[in-house]
């Protein structure tokens, strides 16, 4: 069940190359625009999909020029005056304190929740009621956001330290925020697991529109006002855009309000995946796999319509391309055929292929990149 | 210094898919006509270059139909008349037989030597040394084979059982040879490398024409009947060449000859490679790059133009594509990228090569074998 109250809309901020998913995704091919798991639906169709129940067409996506049309095709119902598009990327508080001011305007007492058009999240049903808990306490004018329940030391993400629960009507799973800590490493990232004290930072906000951009002012005056501005006057995008502060909503915004007790964090316990790399793709297809009683001789799982002839392998192949790739005798092998670029390594490798991304753009070959 | 007896003719038999080098290697592209080693040269041109200095142009080449305009291109100097064009596969005994017939007819007198198009020789002016020998041993009606001193106990090889020496002016690494031996298992082949008795059967052969077709006409009177029919008048090669008996030279008449005492064996210290698989390859290139002295991050080999940025590898990477080929953190990996054709596999997994070929093949999927 779950019901839309009026008052709440879903910003979908889809940004970011996915730079470890290279060469799938790219600057101009973003991981949200594929279909990664072999659903039938790309990331952002997922991600719209699951949100749509909450708020029907109060949603909003922002995204860059270049990626507005392929968005525009990928998800119609999203309307034209819906679909915000950046004209540079300006970070994540741009990104949502832009669609937060366009919502105050329609709505000055509206709660946004603004979630990544990249993450994969199971349970959906449990997942918006979650929500529906996180748009209660956001009424409360907090800054809510969603924790999720670590399920092993993870060193590539932000924790939530959670403080006491609080006493929030419909909303049995919330908790103050004591502090937002960086990517720690693996002896801290274990000791965080051990206390139970602390949940993984997915980036998702719920807040009231007003409540995110009087925050904002707080610490950032200039870029808050500015956000009104173009709110106010969508000319002004052309000229004030590219001045904006460049700052993650994380550092703008969510940092600071802990400190001064404002944010809340609904615990949350659903599978959750931000596929930042193809040791994490890998691991989702298989869960796929098993999920879904697939019977395979071996354990090399593909992505898109791959023509894969294999022995004795397991890992990954993702094929953008008509070849017959052909895999023998390799175990957790991460192989992506692209028309213009091949990747072959490892799982155990799979962080490291930033470095060749960042090789690529020192030689200046941003075409690949 | 070489001399060029004007009574020595080469014949190459140029065929074979190389299927343990698919996809680089294809029927419809075999090994012999790339190069390989990136020495500029195909192992068919470097075959011709390292007989010529023998021969000057009474060398023959013997291909099959779908071959023969690569092979006009490749090796110019080649005359129409020397370039024996096969209707269909007949293995070795018939490919070096009709050559042996038809330069039976230029000169009943004259010595052939065979020698595949797709094999690598180091020394070359030490191999054209032995190759000599070899030519006066057999103007005594040897039937007489270069075998190649074993470097490690190989199963992937023939062997040749030496007897005495044999007291040929001008031939001092003359032996006889006592038996040819099958592929080995490595127990074997340990023991045969154990009594220094054992050569390399590479598959060379220097011998009369007119002996070989004489020996061949004991054996296989047919055989031998219908291959000098075909040298007498070339039409008959429509009617008759399809219907010829498939052998290979070994099994025809290097066996039982040596059974009869009529075999010699030269013995071939120089560097030698049939180039089986991409194990072998990798090797080949390791060779090669050290001895060029050349300096490498890795020792990560590439076959091709290959555009290639790479990370803590090893082993080679062959390409036909114009791809950015990335290679991140494997050892021994073997990536072959050809337009409708991807293979990774391992250095240790070279032999299984053959198993996707098989697989396609039985697929009805000839279009890519």
């Amino acid at each position: 069940m779950t019901n839309t109250p009026e008052d709440f809309w879903c910003v979908i901020p889809a940004g970011g190359a996915g730079t470890r998913l290279w060469p799938l995704s790219r600057a101009g091919s973003p991981k949200f625009l594929h279909d990664l798991l072999g659903s039938g639906r790309t990331l952002i169709q997922s991600t719209v999909d699951r949100l749509e129940p909450l708020v029907e067409d109060r949603l909003i996506v922002v995204t860059g020029r270049r990626h507005a049309e392929a968005v525009s095709e990928q998800v119609p119902q999203v309307s034209a005056d819906r679909l915000l598009t950046e004209p540079s990327p300006r970070d994540s508080m741009a990104a949502i304190g832009w669609a937060a001011a366009v919502v105050e305007r329609l709505d000055p007492q509206a709660v946004i929740g603004s979630f990544a058009a990249d993450h994969v999240i199971g349970d959906e049903e449990r997942f918006r009621a979650l929500v529906t808990e996180a748009v209660a306490v956001a009424r409360h004018d907090y800054l809510v956001t969603l924790g999720i329940e670590p399920t092993y030391a993870a060193t590539g993400f932000g924790y939530i330290r959670e403080g006491d629960a609080l006493a929030v009507e419909g909303a049995p799973h919330a908790r103050a925020v004591v502090e937002f800590v960086e990517k720690p490493d693996a002896a801290t990232a274990q000791r965080y697991l051990d206390t139970g004290e602390f949940r993984w930072n997915a980036g998702m906000f719920v807040v009231k529109a007003g409540v995110l951009l009087d925050l904002l002012a707080t610490w950032h005056p200039e870029l808050a006002a500015a956000l009104r501005r173009i709110a106010a006057d969508p000319a002004l995008l052309e000229t004030e855009w590219d001045a904006l502060e460049r700052i993650a909503i994380d550092h703008a915004v969510a940092e600071p309000a802990a400190a001064a007790g404002r944010v809340a964090v609904v615990r949350c316990d659903v599978p959750w995946d931000d596929i930042g790399d193809f040791h994490s793709l890998a691991g989702l297809l298989a869960t796929a796999a098993a999920a879904g009683g697939e019977v395979k001789d071996d354990a090399l799982h593909t992505v898109g319509p791959a023509d894969v002839v294999t022995v004795d392998s397991s890992g990954v192949v993702a094929s953008r391309s008509e070849r017959v790739i052909s895999v023998i005798g390799m175990d957790d092998v991460v192989v992506v055929d692209t028309p213009d670029a091949l990747l072959v390594t490892t799982r155990g490798r799979a962080q490291h292929v930033k470095q060749i991304v960042d090789h690529l753009k020192a030689e200046g070959r941003t075409d690949l990149t």
